[in-house]
């Protein structure tokens, strides 16, 4: 679903402890209105909205009492630097999903998931939580090396106002020369904009015309 | 600072836009004000929001205009699954930070960061923009996997109501033998319904009582 969707739903605190409360089990209305201490009518309206949204889904058991569940999984992340307000959700990778082909990143985890007793679907899950807060700090690390990365880049330039844009065009050569529109494209701004960002760029000798298009300076 | 706080801001849309604007460049209240087509009164009280959580600053430049900008690096993370909700925010890690420690993970990026031309740090920003996200997409590996485990651990123990209960006492006994008191305080719940988990995991064999405390069975 989308961020700015999942992050109005958010925003709420009762909608908060609602899913805090349907994480550790389904529950009907009347707990739920109880626990919060808030009106059954709010609570309804809250869970129509987790509903909709397709994070909670309902079934009736024996006696027809109606209970709720936290039906997915999905995950959002949000990125504020001063380069960057970036919001990002996403459902899990499946299963399948081929770790293999990454560049950068190795896991070193046990894969392996036959014949698993209790005890070693606890040590996996232990594992697992270890892994996710490392990859948690990695990806801390990795933003604010970004940052930094960001700063470097335009102290050079030298910028009053959309500094990022010289960023996103010098960015945007990294891999090798090209055209005009093509950067454009790459960094998200209207060719004539990118034009007197290259135009700038070049009287402080960080970018070089060639032939039919643009390169990084030496 | 707190996600609670944090998901309350970020739960709103103009906030979100003032934010997505300012990380494009510094403005002052009447561009945004214009920009977003809302009165400079909201304006002015968004921002005021915003700077008490310490995400937004203001400076004032030579003509006496209030310049904002983002002050800060920070990172929201939300993952929701049937078995969590759970809300993480953090500023990142710090530049001198080992990553050599990290048990499970290894990154592979080139952290020299000797005599840095433009080309050099325009590569460095698009490897770890790549890096970043493949380390998004590894936690939403793990977070799946996550689910997976807990999923064939709850199987095994045929809980109705609390199943993430039993599987966070289960979680506790993966790395050894404990008390109840200390089980109690890893899995953060009383412990007589801790107790209580243990004797409904041990009829079915799930966990042993041991000397001065429970093991998970063989």
């Amino acid at each position: 679903m989308d961020s700015a969707a999942l992050l109005d739903l958010l925003g709420n605190e009762n909608r908060r402890r609602i899913l805090r409360l349907l994480a550790r089990k389904p529950c009907y209305v009347t707990e739920i209105s109880e626990y919060l201490g808030v009106s059954p009518k709010a609570v309804i309206d809250h869970l129509r909205k987790l509903e909709e949204a397709g994070i909670v889904e309902s079934r009736t058991d024996d006696q027809r009492r109606k209970y709720f569940h936290i039906s997915r999984n999905l995950r959002l992340e949000v990125n504020v630097s001063p380069y960057e307000f970036g919001t990002k959700s996403a459902y899990p990778a499946s299963r399948g999903f081929d770790i293999t082909t990454w560049r950068y990143l190795t896991l070193d985890v046990q894969l392996d998931d036959a014949e698993e007793g209790t005890r070693e679907l606890a040590s996996e899950l232990r594992e697992l939580e270890q892994l996710e807060n490392e990859l948690s700090m990695a990806q801390r690390w990795v933003q604010g090396r970004i940052t930094e990365v960001l700063d470097e880049l335009t102290d050079d330039v030298d910028a009053d106002g959309d500094s990022r844009l010289y960023a996103d065009v010098l960015l945007a050569l990294a891999d090798g020369p090209k055209l005009v529109d093509d950067i454009a494209a790459d960094a998200e701004a209207p060719p004539e904009m990118v034009e007197q960002v290259l135009a700038d760029l070049s009287e402080n000798g960080l970018v070089e015309r060639v032939d039919d298009g643009w390169t990084l300076g030496d």
